[in-house]
């Protein structure tokens, strides 16, 4: 059931952050919360210095917007740990964003530092996301095996290392998006208080919480259990 | 020929804790060693609580006894660094089982910690093994790229987290089961006089050491050498 | 053609900085820089005790000939990370290699921990290279999986732990053949003046920086920025 509604979703969104209105609910954020709020960290130093147009924290934001999602808050920062970390941690713990987005700083020049400052921050890897995204960004290109991008959450807001190439943002988007509804908004939706309802067993092979539908139908709070009923 | 063997074991099974003795050697174990010994770690609150049944605690413990292997050791534990850790101390330290497999909370939700109570008792990760175990679990849903699971070694014994589901469990056993007659059997069989000689050059790309055989006639200790003689 | 010649190198190698000058420019390490030296660590009791031929070091030696680069150092240690540390330290700290190939060591016996001193002095870590070795291998063995092998920098010095047999060596060469000359090239060719002119932007999704093309005749030396010039 939950995999036929997608295109049919019936409940309007009716959260606090909203989304446009002419989008079915399951492409807003789920029927029972706000809309994901997205963090969008560019990391460059071309672009921190004007010197270079940011098409791929562009590519995100348009990505936000046609999903129904709020590009929250965004930020341009030299390559380099020092620059990254600190807007990583005001983000997160600030509760400012659902899931942070970086672009840019996942190769191997020395100034390529993005991961290492993911890792500085992060208390959960995820490292199945950034397995993930490579392994789609390698159909596009095999040097898509170079991309040293992290994922994991901090506190419970999902961070990924997106490549820094507009292209590559958007094959790592494609593989992001029917995830988001499973992994984030997991966390995110905590405090809704129709997390815990409905816990349904997971039919899938997936060590992740939840169910398994993109609709929300039956969004549960941990139902990563051994024992979850059938 | 170690290739060939593998329907043809013809060794019989000798060690001191037996298996059952109407299954092929290369069911059991391997011919010069007792069973493996699984230490099954059941990790969910409301298991722990007595509100679900352990039906992933007992797909494990089905398959041991299937496969000719012992379900050594069991316990359910709540979700939680606090309580997975002692007992993973406890089971590979003390020498209770050869292969340690944890069901449950390897997801996004906060309670879920089992990889970093894992992480804090390994003393070598094997991440191509939880990569695998991703891999083959996408083949049935696309959310099991979100298992945070993580393998490795704390001493001789390997540690594995499968996802909580019963059916996420399922399709990591079959994930292991061909590859446990490699690499944990041949820690657990340190101790065999047989296990030093005999070696065989792997004919693959493996990194890891021993015979390809899972028919246990070439096991040996360490033949991971560039140099192993043909 | 190179799969044909493993066996029978023809060239000697000859200067520090050079290459066999009848090779096109594209197989030296490109045409705005030296070979890339190659560094090759055997890690192995049994070869470092002589009881082993060193067959996984020749055959990297004789892919190094056969592309051009130059194998610049050799060394063979025993298993453990006693051994090794000392010499990726030396290696990669004094500018002896731009890459090091470590073999052996990888599995799952206790006297395997390469991986282990790799970590020790890794500064950023490239697991999507290591976790593409491991993908490789699965073509020629299910155990492949089991390869605990590491990828990553020190400092400009690219290191890539290998399986320990030398058609696993084979394998791991031909994933990273390709990927060279975008990878860890890149790296060195820091201090040439022509690598940061001729700035193009990455098409594919790679995360990493650098052109597409092997030929290098447009090596950047950073364009893994989200606004690269088209």
């Amino acid at each position: 059931m939950s995999g036929m509604s997608h295109e049919t979703p019936e409940m309007p969104e009716d959260g606090p952050a909203g989304g446009p209105e002419d989008r079915p609910a399951d492409e807003r954020g789920g029927p029972d919360g706000p809309a994901l709020r997205v963090g969008i960290l560019t990391v460059s130093d071309r672009v921190s210095r004007g010197e270079a147009e940011d098409r791929s924290g562009g590519r995100i934001r348009a990505w936000c917007v046609e999903r129904g999602y709020e590009p929250a808050i965004e930020a341009v920062v030299p390559d380099g740990t020092a620059a990254i970390v600190p807007v990583l941690l005001n983000w997160a713990d600030g509760g400012r964003a659902d899931l942070i987005l970086t672009t840019g700083g996942t190769g191997f020049t020395p100034r390529d530092r993005t991961p290492e400052a993911t890792d500085a921050v992060l208390d959960r890897t995820a490292s199945g996301l950034a397995e993930a995204l490579r392994r789609r960004g390698e159909q596009a290109t095999p040097f898509a095996v170079l991309s040293r991008g992290r994922a994991g959450l901090r506190g419970d807001c999902l961070i990924v290392n997106l490549p820094g190439s507009p292209s590559g943002v958007a094959d790592g988007l494609e593989v992001l998006e029917p995830l988001l509804e499973h992994g984030s908004l997991l966390a995110r939706g905590r405090e809704h208080p129709h997390r815990t309802s409905g816990s349904v067993e997971p039919s899938g092979s997936d060590g992740a919480s939840g169910s398994r539908g993109t609709s929300g139908s039956h969004r549960t709070g941990s139902d990563d259990t051994p024992g979850g009923s059938p």
